[in-house]
């Protein structure tokens, strides 16, 4: 049983989100991905969350389904072993992603004198390649201004990086495209992705830089409205939250059956004069919305909401704490995408596999994350050829490291 | 001059911003990518931001570089035109893309009859494939519960909508992977992409699903701090906010020449025992880092602030408003990825091309996006082989809309 990308093999040097993410995206679609990293761990090697003794419950989720392979970085001898692998042989081998700096022995010049039809995806911070991580390009953006409660001073971060989730997908993209190139010109390539340039294109891509610049406005903050249309939080009778849309017909009307708000709703539109099957309708008669929809959840326990709307078939859905996302049946223990993994050294716990699903292949179960190191010498046997001798000296020398 | 997916054509029935995001991000790579719409126009038609006439910004942004064919989705004709589009002959051809419903006419069976390697990824909302979009499935991952002031109760809701930007990428790479499938294999397939599954598996990579298990607690809201090293906003003497992080040894050598911390930094590490160059250190003497760095943004400018932290090399940047970015010289007047461009209908304004910088080819330059069956007439003569007499029929039984 294979994924969809069975035939391919990637080397990775990376750390953080980004990169090890896109990385991980192809393993769990069926390729050969293989991290390297100094034997002494990546920079990330103890990133938080954490367990009790020092575990990093983050690497494990970002490094699923690699091999790993753990070389002294500053080692002549180790480097060579590593452009060795980045560039051996084989029709889907050839590419190696990074977000390390590509310069000196991992410059694409350099590599390529190995491997002439090399591709190699160099994600960097910003443009000119000084230092940018997804909190500083986010508060170039702009959206940490218009995010968090309305009477907020100052700006929001996010917690979920949506910048580095976007260039881990766009850079595993840009892969398969290079990868297409190649097959079909027999050549390979550099491809340059700086998170500051996803972060500024997307931001372009959702209109906020052409509002800005037609409208000539600052758009103001609107809490956890849905700018446009109608969106937001209300409260339960028991103190529970959850998040309620309209933005289609049909949810103008399934809101309607949940609530019964039929005859409210239509006494909006003819005091108002707003269509509320319109997006500008909607938004524009937002406050009456609210003072129908407000009080009628307030009166009902969290679960009569939610069996009122779900039965309606109202675009909505229930707040929840990590905590009770992990318990939560329908999406993690009754999710077909979730398997129950032991991770070495950490524990057990319902880890996801690809959220693609391809017809003409099974899902892949998702499998742990390596150890630091747990493959190089299947590597250095398997890929590079090397004798056990010579692997053996190469632990001797501390060139390589894990389990021998 | 053409981009690195040159020779592909896919066809989209999208709204909103996944699959159009998605859509164009294979068209700003090279693709030719037709949407098809209602005559009336989609979903999003009209969503927000709109200029003072009424047109989508919004609509503008994620569907630049795209052909637009307009065609009355209710008429069984105009399905047949649809159809015979998606599944027109071609080695790059015979690839759809949509977020609508799947069913009837759409569905992937009856579209395979016509031809039976098509590929088709369909991007849904829940899982079961009842309504969910981001705002709902932000609301069950857990993340606005742990996102803004740290005082604040109740969820804060995310701006930016982060799994539609991973869905949009996640969508255009499963589309390269099943063409890469089908020139091996020269089989088709359908791929299904849940927007709720791609929350749940990046929540998962992230660690959050396992700290929650693992080590069974709650993260709290840690405001806009990041989580387990060092980085929050400080505010400048002149009311400005900036964004400072140590992710590295360099960032904290690089932060104490900055401000002249140097004995102040080290002052903290023999105070509290812990070493500023590891993640946990910083995080567990954040309250110490904090009370050093706070005074000196305080006593000072944004363009000292800046001045200095850019000079030493830090982990920074400026908060900034939309519209300050809109006029951000280096970010977008002076960045290559951005032209300004004239949009039909809407006005001139910096648009963004790619963010990938494939070093085989070079970048295309932004195009706007179309008008709403702009190119009916010449994809239906151009792929579908249609005379000119049978194009103006369509016209005159509105079949079909758009310029004639």
């Amino acid at each position: 049983m294979t994924g969809i990308l069975a035939g391919l093999r990637i080397v990775e040097g990376s750390a953080f989100i980004a990169a090890p993410l896109g990385g991980m995206t192809l393993a769990q679609m069926g390729a050969d991905v293989i991290r390297f990293d100094d034997v002494k761990g990546g920079l990330d090697n103890d990133r938080w969350p954490i367990t009790d003794d020092g575990r990093s419950i983050y690497w494990a989720g970002l490094n699923k389904g690699k091999r790993s392979i753990a070389v002294d970085l500053r080692n002549p001898r180790g480097r060579e072993l590593l452009t060795a692998l980045i560039t051996a042989p084989g029709e889907g081998a050839g590419i190696f992603t990074t977000n390390m700096p590509a310069r000196g022995w991992l410059a694409y010049e350099e590599l390529a004198k190995k491997r002439a039809d090399l591709i190699a995806l160099n994600i960097i911070g910003a443009r000119d390649g000084s230092a940018h991580v997804d909190y500083t390009v986010n508060a170039i953006t702009g959206f940490p201004m218009v995010t968090g409660p309305v009477d907020h001073e100052g700006p929001v971060n996010a917690v979920c990086p949506p910048w580095d989730l976007a260039a881990a997908y766009a850079g595993a993209l840009s892969i398969l495209a290079a990868e297409r190139h190649r097959r079909m010109t027999g050549r390979g390539q550099k491809i340059v992705l700086p998170l500051q340039d996803v972060a500024l294109a997307t931001t372009s891509a959702l209109g906020y830089i052409g509002e800005a610049v037609v409208n000539d406005v600052d758009r103001p903050r609107y809490g956890n409205e849905i700018f446009g249309t109608f969106g937001r939080d209300f409260r339960t009778k028991d103190g529970r939250f959850v998040m309620i849309c309209i933005f289609s017909d049909r949810h103008v009307d399934a809101l309607a059956a949940a609530g019964g708000f039929s005859e409210a709703f239509r006494k909006i539109e003819v005091e108002t004069g707003v269509d509320l099957k319109s997006d500008a309708g909607r938004w524009n008669a937002r406050r009456q919305l609210i003072a129908v929809i407000e009080p009628w959840v307030a009166a009902h326990d969290a679960a009569e909401v939610a069996a009122a709307l779900k039965k309606a078939g109202a675009l909505w859905a229930p707040y929840q704490t990590f905590r009770e996302l992990a318990a939560d049946k329908t999406n993690v223990a009754e999710n077909p995408m979730f398997t129950l993994l032991d991770q070495p050294g950490i524990g057990r716990y319902p880890v996801a596999a690809s959220p693609m699903q391809f017809g003409a292949v099974p899902r892949q179960p998702p499998q742990p994350a390596p150890l630091l190191g747990q493959h190089t010498d299947e590597i250095l046997s398997g890929i590079l050829g090397l004798p056990g001798h010579e692997i053996a000296r190469l632990h001797d020398d501390k060139v390589i490291g894990g389990p021998r």
